[in-house]
């Protein structure tokens, strides 16, 4: 490796606490010339899937040999396993309760380890800082190239759970849901191309796009400068998914709508 | 030169998704030993002027050669140039919105090019997130040493626009605008002491700052602890103009104004 | 020193303006190879003693060698001295207003210098950010191997305030107070294990921790995952500190009880 090695960080530990920088120390310890890059530290607090969503949005973007470290971990100090994930190009370090579900999706020839070898832990061990005490020196020391077999034994019952999935409820109609609002105040939907190939081709029938109790989207736009103002429509977001959205302004604010809100997409019979 | 390059990042985009995450992913895949360094991502969503007031406060501290991508980007996806700004000691990358026009006001010696090489873009290329598939590997191909000719031609109909400049009302009366609300409280307006010479003169005549419509100010202060409590005074803050500011409080909540509220400097007459 | 120097920043900046970036920039242009890591810059703003707790919990874990610098600074502008400490691993560059008060506390062997040598400051040198103007660049020329005698002469009359110390009331309660609530809205207090040895021994007594008005707290819990839905317990956390926290919730919240907050341990008679 002719760079200096990446170590990235997806939590839900926010900015306004020593914690972060507490784990930056660790690191920096044990590979002091690491570059240590934050993801986010605004994952929703406790929220797997959300830490699965964000972690799974960025990680491909990174050189290879990338250790990403994600914590969301309302179980620690629990007898949950913190896990090594190997996949084709990237390292991930995280607890075993499915905040690396997407990954193990995505990646071809995946190998997951349960990390057991405590002589790379911080001592003395906290009970309630786990990303301090365990899993950042543990990507350190993967950061710094020490042997992943040496970290634990290979296991195949990690925790992996499915993203929610829309659903046809009638033959008009697909059901989905907000899986987030983001910063922006877009709500980013579960609905793919793949789900709904219509809405998206190049002359699709007239529909309604219905989240929230105060309006809906009646068109798909290709830029958020399309829209009019005060407009929702449809837009492929760069996540992959619909997503309904505003110029220069927040459809979260608009519709009213949240995490969570549903979504229902009915086409008029073509 | 003898350091790693560097690559700093002012931005809209917040710190509550994996936007930025993807950004540097893209930048370090590209120039893996860049130093990326945050400026600030809490520009107000679509202000274009934050977003100018914000990079023209920081850049000029940085070492020569840094490359600074600055995405304020409400037109991202329509036929909006790309641009890269050399100045005498810095590049810029950004849209060609006039979210650069305070560094077109300082730096003597400009050129800027319309990016189009497109074989330096991400591929494929969304249509919402130009700041990861158009400017992030812009700016690290120019950190890295690509020379600038290689991205598109210059171009001299660049957009750019005034920033607010305060005007005399009477011959007693300056008027200007909060320009942003500081995390402090502090009111930053657009008023500089060429602007009002005696305002920050060594005796200056009596005189009422008013902003809001809670309180005003009555004298110049020389450092934030010099004020009483509970007082909003004028003070010539860091970034060259007049705040109105408050000791170990703020001025934003005390006088019920913000962003966008009209400054009125009363002189007595002499 | 194989690695590249080290800095980190504890403020109460917030991350909303250029502030940050600005400091980054001096930093860099005359230590342009360090690594400048965050711990945080959310202090609360004017607090000393926050942004006392806050480096407290995270230095020791950076490397030898590394320079912290550390600013919350109401007096800004005024008389108050400059400071660079040393202790036996770490360097730390601050104001003299108590706000290494703690560091003073668990370093053993320390050195304190005014520092006066101003051709390290950057001019012209603001009133109002000295953060940028002299912090950043003494801090960037430490960080670079500056000689420490260089920047002025040790003193040992610098402000130490002691943190508040809870205090037995009558023989059966112990009184303390939230020192502060984390991103989860657990809420710290400044109670240790060895003020209170049988709250956390094998077998406590029956006990009540009161604080806030709408519940209490009557179990330790060794992790967060141990508390039933909707339950405030004690745990002693990662700082070292009896925390009152929830499961997968918000202490702050559940209790309507925040920093300042009076906390009482009542153990029954054993």
């Amino acid at each position: 490796m002719a760079h200096p090695p990446i170590i990235t960080l997806t939590t839900d530990f926010g900015l306004s606490d020593h914690f972060v920088g507490a784990m930056k120390g660790v690191m920096l310890e044990i590979a002091p010339d690491a570059q240590i890059i934050d993801i986010s530290h605004a994952v929703q607090p406790f929220d797997i899937l959300d830490g699965a969503l964000t972690i799974s949005q960025a990680y491909s973007h990174f050189p290879s040999g990338t250790v990403h470290m994600v914590i969301v971990d309302p179980g620690v100090g629990t007898a949950r396993r913190p896990l090594i994930l190997t996949g084709e190009r990237h390292m991930f370090v995280a607890p075993d309760n499915g905040v690396l579900s997407l990954i193990y999706d995505r990646e071809q020839r995946i190998s997951v380890r349960h990390v057991t070898a405590e002589h790379y832990f911080l001592q003395p061990r906290s009970n309630t800082f786990h990303a301090r005490d365990i899993f950042s020196p543990v990507s350190a020391y993967l950061a710094k190239g020490v042997e992943i077999s040496r970290f634990g034994d290979e296991i195949k019952d990690y925790v992996q759970f499915g993203a929610p999935r829309p659903k046809p409820i009638d033959e008009h109609t697909l059901r989905g849901v907000v899986l987030k609002v983001d910063h922006f105040g877009n709500l980013i939907t579960n609905i793919t191309p793949q789900d709904a190939p219509l809405l998206f081709g190049a002359t699709p029938p007239a529909f309604t796009i219905s989240v929230g109790t105060k309006g809906h989207a009646n068109r798909i736009c290709t830029s958020y400068a399309d829209g009019t103002p005060g407009e929702v429509f449809g837009i492929l977001g760069s996540m992959g998914f619909l997503e309904v959205a505003a110029n220069r302004g927040s459809a979260h604010q608009l519709l009213g709508a949240g995490k969570g809100s549903e979504v229902n997409v009915v086409m008029e019979s073509a």
